[in-house]
């Protein structure tokens, strides 16, 4: 409907830029669905005027959404209609824009924006923002990039780059709002109300700094605004939350979360304050670490919305691979105890049960010990009464379901023996998966690896292997 | 080394409640680790002080921690540690503390703690935080907590109380500060100075509303803070993101994400203004749907740190039997192909590699699907894309595995036939395992459901039962 309309009216409109058959407005909520995710029509509104080559109305569609939502319609967009689009981006809002995209797309726009463009949307962003961006360009063109920005920006930039990826330094941002000990809040206001442009746009809490440049305390400037001019700002001041530069992005999250801190200062080894961190990074760092939590566990990495059927292969294939060792160790004790299996085949039918189980109750209590290690829930203090607990309650599940499909066993073969075999090879299989499960995570984390990775490609293996041999070990000491 | 000291000048303390062995920064600091995560040793001197009787000592550990750190510390304790430690807590910061614990945890500490004390605790708290306190009680408790509450509080808390869990209205506070849109940022300042106790203490936006008291925008306090007196407020406002309060706090957390967003008015349904949603709360809510995702997808639910053994049982054990279920008829396929494998006893050692890499690549499928769903990368604008891609990923992943699975067997047993059996298995069961991995959790999700739940042991039953089907299906038509 709104497609014919514009069609009609396509002519009219060729030399009066600015006429709309919809408001911004209008087209917004076209746009976005209840739940705010952008809706296929919108994305086939967009398709139908680039097939049509209405680029008047394609600006139109493109101009009404925040940057957000551009970078989602990029990503629903096929590499062809993106080139249509990108260039009729408002350069003010292209910053933006490329840095709400996945990684995928963002290689592939930055590499088809020209240098400078690129430098004058990149210095219209926080410096954090602008060295994530940069940091994604090929030497070449990072050089031209930064040769072509500002001197302050590119030194900002510069030095924001100079720490290590996922740290503090990288997320924090350069500008933030600092005061003596010894002012007013009257000469704080006034302070920001003169210094405008020097401060970050949105700031949340001001630091207060002794002589050395060292944070005392922060004050949030809700408390500012409704404190009497004259109050000296070391009266309304409490301690602030100061994170190291060096500090990883995990750990400035955790304490981010733990504290419910909106920002926070960040200080150099020397303790001199030299950026702020503030929330909104912060929620897409947990966002970010829960889901590669999900992935780590799945033994995938994501190769983004926007990989290929190759790219997504390659992330894919080598944890398959990794499995099918895994596996074919694993039935090395089918291997090795087959004759017990050409003289009762029940246990070939019966013996992926316990493995099954075996590996679920693991994966269950991986789950849950990678979740408690991520919230700090599970930490030195309480490991040892956790690993009790985990191995009682999988000895527990593992009496439960040996009574049930021990009975389930003798009811269907009528073997009294083959029942016993099941029932104790499941015992023993899901108290080895909680003792795994547990201790994995528990080990990696010790270790000073990420517990969420590789333990649970160990955990299946350890659980089929044990399934499996004890299944056709106990059937070989009971029925000979 | 601390305990002794402290053991030393115990009666000299008696008279002295004021007196310390070490300042409350130096305990803090002991306290806390580098991670900011509690120091084991910290639980230790805790533990020590109850078991000596001490008091002071006691109180002066627990008094140098901050609320969240107090709530971590009784996670670390047994509940008969626990009972000596919570008469000690200040009353002015039991309302955080016991808003910080788990939720087993803090029922207990609600049992433990009278009516008054909790009321007047409560009353400390923001509305949301007191809501959920309150919503954790017997009904007898509830009412006796709310009649010892103030009117105003009362009131407040049972509103927040009527909307339905999990949504914005029980997310938001009822304190917030919004202005006409005729005022100026002086007027608006002025009022912020007199109107002191009705305000929230921690503000981040001004909501301009029109007289109905619809919002007509938002302006974050840091500009108004750097504006001119003079300036009215129309000129300062951009259009604020409204959340309706009875929106989902998954797709509340989604929006926040998306924009940025520090703060967000909520509406009511005739469009007023009812509330204000805070990041501090939404980065919970990101955290905790992250984590019920990766507990899900292992077929658990989070029984919490301090739940007992048979609280654990409960949580696992039905997933457990419901995988004993599915599992039992993924093994009829064997069961009804049993005659091939007393004939071939490999085929036993080689169908659960088969089933083992289906099912492995079946949640690869599933976790970057459950991922893309709540992230909302994969929505219906491109779902069909999205499946036709995976099933690609699949069928190419399944014949290179084929390769080589197929290409081992041939060395490993001389027979071409069996070869060719566990490459096809293979290449079928991936191509399963692609298909059920993402259209299980897009099913879900169209239904209405949560995609993590369940999918994984639809995934697993599949993959196992096309494994074996498969490998004996495959061997009876080629070997007879």
């Amino acid at each position: 409907m709104t497609r014919d309309t514009a069609e009609l009216t396509k002519e009219a409109l060729d030399d009066i830029p600015l006429a709309k058959t919809e408001t911004p407005e209008e087209l917004e909520d076209l746009a976005l669905g209840d739940d705010y995710a952008l809706n296929p029509d919108y994305v086939d509104m967009v398709i139908d005027a680039v097939d049509s080559g209405d680029l008047k109305r394609l600006r139109e569609l493109v101009t009404a959404l925040e940057p957000a939502d551009v970078a989602d319609l990029m990503g629903f967009l096929t590499a062809d209609y993106r080139e249509d689009v990108i260039p009729l981006l408002d350069p003010e809002a292209l910053g933006e824009i490329i840095s709400e995209m996945d990684e995928n797309l963002r290689e592939e726009v930055l590499e088809a924006t020209p240098s400078v463009t690129l430098a004058r949307a990149l210095e219209e962003l926080d410096t954090d923002d602008a060295a994530d961006v940069i940091d994604d360009l090929d030497e070449t063109k990072r050089f031209q990039v930064l040769a072509a920005m500002g001197e302050t920006d590119r030194a900002a930039i510069e030095t924001t780059l100079s720490y290590e990826d996922e740290t503090a330094g990288r997320l924090m941002q350069r500008e933030f709002l600092a005061a003596p000990e010894f002012w007013t809040v009257g000469q704080t206001i006034d302070h920001v109300r003169d210094a405008g442009d020097q401060l970050p746009e949105l700031f949340f809490d001001v630091y207060v700094v002794d002589p050395t440049f060292k944070p005392v305390g922060a004050i949030p400037i809700s408390i500012l605004l409704r404190s009497r001019r004259e109050t000296p700002l070391a009266e309304l001041m409490e301690a602030a939350t100061e994170i190291d530069v060096g500090m990883d992005q995990e750990e400035v999250a955790y304490i981010f979360d733990k504290y419910h801190l909106i920002s926070a200062p960040v200080i150099d080894p020397g303790g001199r304050l030299v950026g702020q961190i503030t929330v909104d990074d912060i929620v897409e760092v947990i966002r970010d670490e829960a889901q590669e939590d999900i992935l780590a566990l799945a033994g995938v990495s994501d190769a983004g919305r926007d990989a290929s059927v190759q790219e997504i292969v390659r992330s894919r294939l080598p944890w398959l691979l990794l499995n099918l060792v895994t596996e074919t160790i694993a039935v090395s004790a089918i291997a090795i105890f087959q004759d017990q299996i050409a003289k009762l085949v029940a246990l070939a039918v019966l013996m992926p049960i316990v493995s099954s189980l075996g590996g679920n109750a693991g994966t269950q209590t991986l789950a849950v010990a990678v979740r408690a290690l991520a919230s700090k829930e599970l930490t030195a203090a309480n490991a040892r009464r956790i690993i009790v607990r985990e191995v009682l309650v999988g000895l527990m599940n593992g009496v439960a379901l040996a009574i049930v499909m021990g009975l389930a066993t003798f009811l269907f073969y009528h073997n009294g023996r083959l029942a016993i075999t099941v029932g104790v090879a499941l015992i023993v299989n899901i108290f080895i998966a909680a003792l795994g499960g547990i201790l994995a995570p528990l080990a990696l984390e010790k270790m000073g690896r990420d517990p969420a990775v590789s333990s649970s490609i160990f955990v299946t293996f350890l659980t089929d292997f044990m399934g499996f041999l004890a299944v056709l070990l106990i059937a070989a000491l009971l029925m000979g």
